[in-house]
Order: C-alpha cells, then structure tokens, then sequence
C-alpha cells in the first residue's frame, strides 16, 4: 500500500430482488421536484419506467423527464439537460440507465448552479465544483461502468473531437443507488458482453501499474477470477440471477475507487478507446476490448513480473518449469481466447474505425503515466494499426 | 450474491504517513469540545498523544481526556466515560487507540444523550440508537478490529461474566480515521500477532458461510493471501512499512461490512472466544487462535467443499488425486502450522483457562445459526476441552 491516500464512499446500495423498494426510504429525504433522467426508452418497453414512477409518485413527487441520454452523452445533450434541471428546480436527479446516464447526470448535477461553461471548467480545466450540487440517485439497468458508486463522468465533445473522463470527488458521487441484478436480464447480448469486458478492463487499467507488494491487487485477482467464473456463465444463461448478480457486485467494486487505493493506475486502453469511441460512437466495452490484446502485447516487456503472476492467479497458468516471459505470454493468451470464446469484438475494424481516423484517433488520445510503459504517440498508432 | 442487502460505509480514511494531517481537514467540521478517548498511556510514550494534543490545539479545540480504557471495556468504564462526555458536552470523541478504545468510543457516543440504561438497550436487547449521536473518530494505534470503520461494540459485563458485540449502523460508524502504518510499529510482538489473527478470523467467519459462488468468497481469498504474505514478513521485521501498510489495509476491509454482503457469516469462534475472554481477560486475538483449529476439526463435515477450496485458492493446497476431506485437512494443516510459525498461542491453558471454567464458558457462549453446523452446547464444550 506505498503511497498516501485518503478514502470516502458514501453511497448507499440497495441490492438485490426488489431493490427498487429502497425509494421509499431515500426519496423523503429530498424535495418534491425529480428530473428523471434515462435513454433510449428501452426502460418503458421492460416496465422499470412504470415501477420507478409509481414509487416516485407515492412519494409525492414532481416528476420532470429528461430522456434521450446517448451511449457517448453529449455536450449538446448536457446543454439540454441543464436547462431542464433548471426549469424543473430540481431537487433531485433520478438516473435510471446504466453508465452513460448516471455519467451524464452527475455532469448535469454539477452544472444546474454553475454559471461557468462547464465542459471547460470540469472536463477541459478539470476544476472541481464550487457551486451548490444537485443530488443523484440511480437505478442501475446495465452494469459495467461503476458510476453508480464513483465520481466518474465521461463526457464527449463531437466538434473538438474530444471524450473526456472527468472524476469528481464524494460529493457528487450518487447519493444512493438501486442494484437489482433482474434489471440487467433483458440487455442484448452485444451490450451484456461488452459491458463484462469494460469491467475486466477497469481491473486491469488499475491492476497493471506499480511494482509493490499491495493488498489491492490480491483483491483485484479476486474480483476478476469471480467475473470470469460468472461470465462464462451468464454467456450460456443471461437469465442466472447467481451469475448476474455476481457481476452486478464486481462492476461496481472495481471502479468505485476501492481497488485503485495504493496504485498508481494506468488508464490507457480507456484513452484509446474512448478516443476510438469519439470517432466511432462505438460501444465503449467493444473498443476496449479491440485494442487490448495489442496493448498487452506492447506493455509486457515492461510489466512482465506482473503479467506473469496475472497468468498464474487469474487464468491458472502454471508457471513451472517456464520463464516469467513464457508465463506472461501464456496469460496473454488465454484472456485473447477467453474474450474470442465470449463474444467480444476483437478489431477496430468491425467497430467502424478505417485507416484514415488512426492519426486522428492517436492526436486524441490521452497520453497517461502510471502504467508500466509511457506510450509514444508512435506506439499508440502501431497498437491502433495492430487493432485494425 | 444470493441474498437482498443494504451496503454505506461513509467512513473517510486517512491513509499512510502522516495521515494525521488529516484532522486538520476534518476537525472544523465539529464544536469546540473535544473528549479525547485512550488506553493505558502507551500513545504518551511513543509520542502520539502530543502530536494528536498538537493538532487538536491548533484547532482551536478544548480537550478533555477519558483514559484507561482497558482491552477489554466493561460497563463500569463505560458509565465513567458516559459521565465524562456529558460533563464535557462533548462535540467530538476521538479514539485514540485500538479496537477496544474505539468500540468504547462508539458505546459511548450513543449513550450519552440516552436515557435509558445503556448496557440493556443496546447490548441485552440490541436495539439501534433513537437519541442524538455524538460522532466519534478515531487514530489508529493497532490494527485488527476494522472498529476505524465499522459500527462494531463489543462490551464486558463482569458481573453477568458477558462479553457483548452489538453492531451499530452506519451513523454510529466513525466519521473518519487515521491509519498510520507507522503508528503501529511499537506494539509488542504478542499484541502485533493476534492482531493479524483476529484479522484472519474475521474473514473467517464471513468465509466459512454459505454455499453459493460469492464474489465476496473470491475477494476474502484475495485479502487472506494478502495477510499472510506480509504477516510472514512483518513477524521478522515489524518496521517493515510494505508489510504493515497491507496488514493495516487488510484488517479494515475484512470487517468494514464489505466481505459479509450476501454472506450469512458464522461468528461462533468470536462468541466462543469473546465467552473466553469474559472468564480470562486474555488478549481477543490470542483466544481464537486457541479455539480455531478445534472449531475447524468439527465443522469439517459439515463444510468440507468450501474449506478444500480454502486449501486450495488461500493455502496454496494441490488437490490433484486428493479427495475434498484430503484436501479440507491439508488446507487446515497448513493453517495451523502457520500459526506456530508466527507465534501464536495454540491452547486455553496458556491463557489462563482452568477445567472447571468450561462449563461456564460453554454458558456465555452464543449460538449462532450461520456457519456450516449450528453448534450444541456439548460440542461447545468438546472444543474447549480439545483446545485445553
């Protein structure tokens, strides 16, 4: 655990079957005026919509509705999203959705009193807020991101080409947050596996940096042997609670700062991707996972002893008899046939990226220093040409 | 994660060097008076109570002091201390100390505005606080409890030769915590190994439950492996700041609530120890050590699946061509000669327990209803007799 750190997390989880009922114990505690924000509308097809307004109007609220969240939310969304805040007087801002809305919603919550511009102030200058912040509750609908628990918001830019991840502080973490692993039961396939792997990758972008001896990557291994295991089920059977559930858990414990505490973390595949995702639109989980195995490839010979004992805690390679190279490769290769077995996207191609974008894509993304291998923008355009 | 569960932990951690500096953040946020909650004077020898007064005078604060709290905190203490902090209209306690001091610290925060008899309403009836709350906080001194960030409690009643754990909500949980590996260098090595083994039996006790595919199972793997790789160290070399700064980590998240969702939890060599510690006063860590393997043995049977994966994934057990119970008995084996190894006491003879006590132990112990067999007071009682 080298290094200082200081931990907060004070958001409340309800989990489980029937997690919603933990509304009528949060919603009391705020005003009367709710915007209720969430995407496409797929909630209003599997009847989450019609459960969470009946709990908010036996609550007594005013409900205002914000739908048409993005994957990749926008700033133009953003703009929107303000303006209804602020119309509504929010007193809360209920997320229903997965990553991309609760993302958006805490942009929204920090930028309802904010008179600056607020892509400059939070995502370009990376400023915190000084101004009054709007709650946020969520309603988690599909796992991977682990913004239900963290002050994660990615946010992306079309006309300066730019997706940014700005991380605020606990106090815009969401208040509470509604965790029912039968809420994540009607996602398609497509979206379910790209979000296990968009997990796996949060591990590993917090896993994959630092040489010391810390109790976070004991718990990592841990938490990716259990993603792994209820993966390779849920793949077969989407409807296993157990496996469901188990992931639900896992997503949220691997990017709600808990296992980043005492790393340094790298975050370079997330840059990639989410560069590739600026010029894409892309799901976010399916360009990480086109860019991993490349990326691995060209981080080993710097972070060898750690893929090498990756191999053998994660995959169960065993190491006897093998150089620490050999093991290394060996782990490497079975995380490709694992993510090939389950469904991922393995190219930047498939994903809609053409020759052309790759010095754009590389000119967007964001150089990080905690891995184990500061990339030149050389290296990320031979590790985008290698995704192709 | 089969189970419904509610999960907050708003606790803020300081850690690592220094993290004292932390009050300076933290101490505005209350009134003037302070009580200031410690042990049997040790933070006055190595030089924490100054530089704990140093701050607390820099901001401002008048101090008043509750010491002696003794390892084992009884009633009468408490009614001292419930005394001392409504005669110092206490804005803040601040626990300076280990587990004791701090479940002392909480027993009283939620005692002084009560009117009722404290020890009945929360430890005999085990009912939640409905009067105001005095927030506690705590500087750690040694590691082992999680009390830093956890609503645990656990009182001595001499008369009635009980030891009682009441577990608080998350408002009785410190408000935040100091952890400074550094500050835990000077406790002697006895302390300093049952300390690492009540962390192990922590996790335990939330491991050896249920028989579903937990990721909290995977992630107590993690935390276990953690511990005893630098227990091995830090027996050897206690200033070792790598090793310390992990077992520190360990210990707070092997009991801040996380590991026990969706587990049932056992706690039975806990209350078995807690009913030797009423008769001996022996130091907590050292009475489980002593009943462990004993209690092992017997639930063996009945657990056995889980505890061959124990041997396996924390033990490092090869199970090829072993039957589970082969497997099970191996992993116990390796558990009990790494606890010779670090020096712990293995039997209750040594902690002062007479045969003619164990009738009256097996009395005060609790039977609980969530490990793998639900003991009988006779099998209490051929336990304590095979760890005499």
């Amino acid at each position: 655990m080298l290094g200082n750190f200081t931990y907060c997390n004070p958001t409340k989880l309800y989990f489980g079957k029937n997690a919603l009922e933990g509304l009528n114990e949060q919603l009391p505690k705020y005003g009367k005026n709710v915007l209720l924000v969430y995407g496409g509308g797929s909630i209003k097809k599997n009847g989450i919509y019609d459960a969470v307004m009946k709990v908010l109007k036996e609550n007594g609220k005013t409900v205002y509705e914000d739908a048409g969240v993005m994957p990749n939310p926008t700033t133009e969304k953003m703009k929107e999203g303000i303006e209804r805040a602020r119309a509504a007087k929010a007193d809360l801002i209920l997320a229903v959705g997965g990553g991309s809305v609760i993302d958006y919603a805490k942009g929204v919550s920090v930028s309802v009193h904010c008179k600056e511009d607020f892509w400059e102030k939070y995502y370009l200058r990376m400023e915190d807020p000084d101004c009054e912040i709007v709650p946020v509750g969520a309603v988690l609908t599909m796992v991977g991101t682990g913004s239900e628990m963290n002050g994660g918001s990615v946010i992306t830019n079309h006309a300066q080409k730019l997706k940014i991840g700005k991380v605020f502080g606990e106090e815009v973490f969401p208040k509470f947050a509604i965790l029912d692993p039968e809420y994540t039961f009607t996602l398609p396939k497509y979206q379910m596996v790209a979000g296990f792997f968009d997990i796996l990758c949060h591990i590993h972008e917090q896993y994959f940096s630092g040489t010391d001896d810390n109790t976070s990557d004991y718990v990592m291994e841990g938490l990716m042997r259990s993603l792994i295991h209820s993966a390779d089920i849920a793949v077969k059977d989407p409807k296993n609670y157990e496996a469901r559930s188990n992931i639900m858990w896992t997503a949220t414990w691997a990017l709600n700062t808990f296992v980043a505490m005492g790393k340094t973390t790298d975050w370079e595949v997330h840059m990639i991707g989410q560069a590739v995702g600026a010029y894409t639109d892309a799901t976010h989980g399916m360009t990480l996972a086109a860019v991993t195995p490349a990326y691995m490839r060209h981080i080993l010979p710097y972070g060898v002893k750690k893929i090498a004992r990756y191999a053998v805690n994660v995959w169960g390679v065993d190491p006897s008899g093998k150089s620490e190279e050999e093991t290394a490769k060996e782990g490497l290769a079975a995380l490709e046939k694992w993510m090939r077995a389950i469904g991922l996207v393995m190219d930047l191609k498939t994903l809609g990226v053409t020759e052309d974008m790759i010095p754009g894509i590389a000119d967007s993304t964001y150089i990080m220093q905690g891995g184990y291998k500061i990339l030149t923008k050389e290296e990320v355009i031979e590790i985008l040409k290698e995704s192709m």
